[in-house]
């Protein structure tokens, strides 16, 4: 997929920075490509819900914001992303010390674009979260 | 719907308590019903999206401990819960000082409970956010 | 919910008797309602999967134009509804003699609309299945 | 994948032969592997929607029986498949001759299992819509 706007990863970090909530739970951007964008979560014990494992919240935050930015990288210059819907199965407890989220646009479209996301276990084959997501291009507010 | 369990109260309010991340987000269980849980959370910068509202993860999170919780009402003592999927749709910016999270169970069954939940501002009529959701039963670890 | 269009009813049904599938299943429109849809559908079972119950297929399909024709009842008269994506949970087999789907809207937007779907058995309490759904107004083909 | 079965493949054409709504679209079982179920749908006027193309719940409805045969390639033999529930997400509109639906699972459990479905028109690139599911195991009924 080729990006409509040569400066997409620059765009995209600036409105990862611009996520307080990212940098709450210690997230970073690992990788932004065209249509797909990596983000990196060390495990901490205030992310976890009551068997020590990530919050399922926290395991959707971070392939929410991947899934995000995976089609920002898409857009023209001029838009920015909202998340419109998605769904987020949990196939295993997300117990390890370092998780990486992917982000993958599957069709971009003017308006609506639908990703895939997934968190994995650094280290560690199995899937521990799948989401299927419709992102929304609207009009930038700077 | 009845609780197969006159202590729920207590074993829900023991359990959301060993969710740092409730904590971290500064969430509280403002109600414990059978079949019906509410979390309250204030806003605070540091848990915003890229435009100062809400980030889509941290209002998943309550929606999700709203639900899982009201699943835990209606189970057996000997029981703790887990979420197996849900999905959430946002339909307005979530902008506002307090916001509350309401889980709902539709259908209780002796393994898979099915919840629908929403998150609405203090004080305002339209829905944020709303989850229709599957959590499961597991034996207790304890 | 007030229709932006005084002949809504006329057109949901013209678009309604267009959609070749609903009368290869026998499903008719019972209500037509500002925001709200009822789709009726007997059994047959020439409709049904392996155990002799409707197919979740024929469930989601009837939900889904119930979902599709309420949000279309809010839009302007130059609109046609697509279904973006939706959710379904099963809660029950789709066992009885007649079933009804309700499509209700939570949120009209100028672009997508939210709604919320069951269907049930007729003379029957518990819910059978349950969507939440996103529909996109398009401009008309004709 | 490895499937806990040998007869997986005569168990599955079984099954489907039982689903009579399969034989009222015209579907039939393409390829039954472990993990991965095609099946094969061709165009039919009565089962458009109001644009002539594929109705959302006919698209559904055979990805679901992928997925859930799919599901149900890596079950002991005593058990059978139930869609616990699905989410699609419709991408292109469903124009085209011959359609195939693939179902593949990503998680096998014991109870649960979850899986990834799509619709392609054959000969064409674009995928037109997707799932992604979860699969029960219930103890046979025979």
């Amino acid at each position: 997929m080729s990006p409509a706007d040569p400066n997409y990863e620059a765009r995209v970090r600036a409105s990862f920075a611009k996520q307080q909530f990212m940098a709450t739970l210690g997230a970073n951007l690992a990788s932004v490509q065209p249509g797909e964008v990596w983000i990196e979560l060390p495990f901490r014990a205030d992310l976890t819900q009551q068997h020590g494992f990530l919050h399922a919240g926290v395991v959707t935050s971070v392939i929410d914001s991947a899934c995000g930015y995976a089609a920002l990288t898409l857009m023209p210059p001029d838009r920015e992303v909202l998340s419109v819907e998605f769904k987020v199965n949990l196939l295993a407890p997300a117990k390890g010390s370092v998780f990486q989220a992917r982000g993958r646009v599957v069709r971009a479209g003017r308006t609506l674009s639908v990703c895939t996301g997934e968190l994995r276990v650094v280290g560690s084959e199995p899937i521990v979260a799948m989401m299927q997501a419709t992102m929304m291009a609207v009009e930038g507010h700077d």
